[in-house]
């Protein structure tokens, strides 16, 4: 995941971002902060968070903040990828059955409970991320379509595989989650069981 | 399909944009504007064709497109509007297969082919038209959702319908079909037969 630490000679790009070593108290600066957001967006959502509050509630000033993440924009995104990297390692490595080790069924339908839960917890992040057609589709997206496909596969499904992976994926889309829940009132847990019905029912079972 | 055309006594909501009798000449001018855009939206694409263009191309000035349309997202969406129903008309009362007359699966294996040339020729419209997540999931969008749910019941589908019919519908998005194709080289015909494989497959064929 290290991005060319300086030991590979001269960078064929200028990496601006790139700390080479980050000194321990900006390491937990940067980490205060993002305790901060995570806990502020948690208790009231990402929309209602602002730059003022996270400083406030990490005890440092506005202009640290920025400095760090650039924008508000910059922060929310630095806290959706932490997010979604902890997911990444969850079922790529983690315990079954959302991870390796259960049958591929088993852990495609813990994947679509344990990502419904996510893109519910991570709606705002999510639809403000995703609301440009490249982002969307693309990078790191494509991640969850490989994860998904690859179940299908090692579940012998039968057909297109793409287009079935893409179509369980759209049923996390965070809009669309949003939407059923928003104005369809459909819970979680009934959208669960729903997307359970289309995954299994492409599983051929 | 009218909306309340005065025999009905008083309107409970304003129509802001009723007009009880259209002087001919006002409505051939937007007949003729209508046909000119949609004529440059089909040469250059909808984001290469400005007001100025239109305005040249029917021969009228660019206060009288303007006093019309409101902008040019107005235009565009009154230009997808019209193109909307004209298809809507086709699969609710046309010839079959698209149209009644035919087996439901045939029915619905239609309407994904006849839905994804629509889509990819009006992709920047609907692009732009569903960027928003509330016109994304709602009306119009809800009247092909139910459409494919409808096919789905009437193949004798199993399972959860309403899922299966956004899975299938989600496979038609603008901005999916517009990365399918430039990014990953999938032709519309590609994508039919990936769209029907998934059809296929919830009809339980």
């Amino acid at each position: 995941m290290s991005v060319g630490n300086g030991t590979a000679g001269t960078s064929p790009l200028p990496l601006t971002n790139s700390v080479p070593v980050e000194r321990g108290d900006a390491a937990r600066n940067r980490a205060l902060l993002l305790d901060a957001a995570r806990l502020l967006v948690a208790e009231r959502g990402a929309e209602a968070v602002t730059m003022d509050d996270v400083a406030a509630a990490a005890g440092v000033g506005k202009g640290t903040l920025f400095r760090r993440f650039g924008s508000r924009a910059g922060l929310m995104l630095v806290l959706l990828d932490e997010d979604e990297k902890i997911q990444q390692q969850a079922f790529m490595f983690g315990p079954p059955p959302f991870g390796p080790g259960a049958p591929p069924l088993e852990r495609l339908l813990a994947y679509g409970r344990e990502r419904l839960q996510f893109v519910w917890d991570h709606r705002a992040l999510l639809s403000d991320a995703t609301r440009d057609p490249q982002t969307r589709f693309n990078s790191p997206a494509t991640l969850h379509r490989t994860h998904v496909r690859s179940l299908l596969a090692a579940a012998d499904t039968s057909g297109d595989l793409d287009a079935q992976a893409d179509a369980l994926v759209a049923l996390l889309d965070a809009d669309y989650v949003t939407h059923r829940f928003v104005d369809l009132g459909r819970s979680l847990r009934e959208q669960g069981d729903a997307w359970e019905s289309v995954a299994r029912k492409l599983c051929g079972q």
